[in-house]
């Protein structure tokens, strides 16, 4: 049984996401196939890779992840698959694995990027605006089905990567950047407790507030959306949020707005 | 083979729903997860009752329902598992079981709550914020897996229940509550057949307007957006619809209102 | 192990869609149950049907579609099971199969209807209002677990088809129609390749705007939410498409709508 998560901009309006899991079995019956999110921003890569970054290392053991937001289609951007850590992925090569790059190297993890590079792993007759359907959806249900990364296609050294911002200590503190605004309204940054230990107790600067000191949970502040609170978010990323869970009220932040962290 | 569904206020666009996936099949490999809904309205734990109320009997004996609405996370509030009955349940002990445990008390069946208060069933490590991946997910993944709700902790007879209004008899004839307004905007109600079959002919008053006599289907009135029609749903509760599925054009009720039946 | 997809207008907030899972896994507890979409237009029986002609075909062998988009619930409708081509479906009688029934009879596939009129197939206790649970989803879960279309009820000739428009021939060229806008705001029509494969280089009105000529893939036209562009969708279906997937903008399409497809 192979595990097999999609994280897609394709909305969940048209069964365009659906009839990936159609084709994923059709070559891995028993395949399991779940969706991890239809609801990335259309073309942005950026939202893809927080996502999945957030999440995949949760996952069973050798789970293949395949992602396809792919402004390129149809184009000479290549096919990718690889093996980071624990886990498999598919992907178009336009950094949308980025921060699970960093990840591996920071923790010292085994990390092999491949190009899928051999139509037999591919659907006949792909269509030019939907590899996600004829070619990444295959390559996914080949990998579950036992396939190794090397059958697929040939080892690259210059996978592509994105820019993926990273906290940084200034005079007054550590500056970071908003990474992600969640389903409730949270704003959740790049910066972890290791990055802002040597501040001891803080305040913190977003979108012209300041937040003085960081809460452990929701619960330790009045229940009161006017309030913004920061806490550890739950991959310990420094998060701001108006209590309790309906963010956009008291400030609007944007994913690539600067937060400051600063000692009291 | 273990079912297991989940219901949550997560939403589905930051990948949080689908990672309880990932936790649970890292537990119990052979288990079947099902998304109930994860739109549950943020810290809803009424609306999360009612969703869960109303489907949770129609699962396969010993399915495992995973609920995670909850704004105490973090704090005191215990962790509950129970036996429902031909049901299982893992839940924040806050009240969002109290109409399955009614439901219970009603029909005689089997009613059972522990306290699951054993970390050795947990992640380690726990998130303050996200109970729900790394206690609420394990949980149910223990019991999908074969293990007994003894195992997981201490019975308790004291599980904290919120208030769910009951249709009262009046002079006039019978008050109820509208309990939840669903995707076509139609107005479910606390009230059942039995509630009103003293009445005979009956006429419905909800947000001013007035219904006379009930209809079988959608179909026995004329298909108009602006007829309002009253009906026995689907667990046969009265339900006023604005004919053919398009509610909030004639009157906009809210959970809390309060609807009246009364003899022609 | 059989294959079952939902296509349903019951969105996804109050469970309905999933309750279908539990009664299904109730019937046929080795099935895999997908859902292709629950986000149709509600009563919309020409948006199921697309969704579904644009999807269906490439699952696995046998696969069973499952349809509830039911106006006429609880009336005379007939329940139908069929099979078309490779695969399986169950859906009221009120034409949403028709694409699927004409790209069978294009294609010479097997084409078998059936009205599912033996009430030992479905749940007992039906209510009039939700079939999709008492009878639609129990003869899916029937014929994932093995049962024939000839178990399930009576072949008969005359299924209701709704009207499926067809490209026309015009002394200018191709007068075709918009059968769906998806996710992307991309306008798709019912215009193949054949159909305009004798006007040689062409041209393209849809909604006051032109076209000139048609590109093969979304990258080979500049990156510009201003640019109107048509290609062929990932079905060989003519697709309009406002440069890179936010459609709304320049043209508002609707379906419906005539689209002209001229001679250079």
């Amino acid at each position: 049984m192979g595990y097999v998560t999609l994280t897609t901009d394709f909305g969940t309006i048209d069964g365009s996401q659906t009839v990936l899991h159609g084709v994923i079995y059709a070559i891995a019956p028993d395949a399991r196939v779940m969706d991890l999110t239809h609801a990335i921003q259309p073309q942005n890569i950026r939202h893809a890779a927080f996502v999945m970054s957030k999440n995949v290392f949760y996952f069973p053991k050798e789970t293949v992840h395949v992602v396809v937001v792919d402004p390129g289609v149809g184009t000479e951007r290549r096919a990718i698959v690889a093996r980071i850590g624990s886990q498999l992925f598919v992907a178009p090569d336009n950094g949308v694995l980025t921060p699970m790059y960093i990840r591996a190297e920071d923790e010292g993890w085994p990390l092999q990027v491949y190009e899928a590079n051999r139509p037999a792993f591919w659907r006949t007759g792909i269509s030019d605006i939907f590899h996600g359907r004829d070619v990444f959806a295959p390559l996914g249900a080949h990998l579950a089905a036992g396939r190794s990364l090397q059958e697929l296609g040939e080892e690259i050294d210059d996978a592509i990567r994105i820019d993926w911002p990273q906290p940084i200590r200034t005079p007054e503190g550590v500056r970071g950047t908003i990474l992600h605004i969640d389903h409730f309204g949270n704003a959740i940054s790049n910066i972890h407790p290791h990055d802002i230990a040597h501040l001891g107790d803080v305040h913190i600067k977003l979108c012209g507030a300041v937040i003085e000191g960081m809460v452990r949970t929701f619960g330790d502040s009045p229940y009161d959306s006017d309030t913004l609170i920061a806490l550890w978010d739950s991959n310990n990323y420094l998060m701001i949020s108006e209590n309790n869970g309906t963010g956009g009220k008291v400030i609007r932040p944007r994913p690539g707005d600067e937060v400051f962290v600063c000692s009291r």
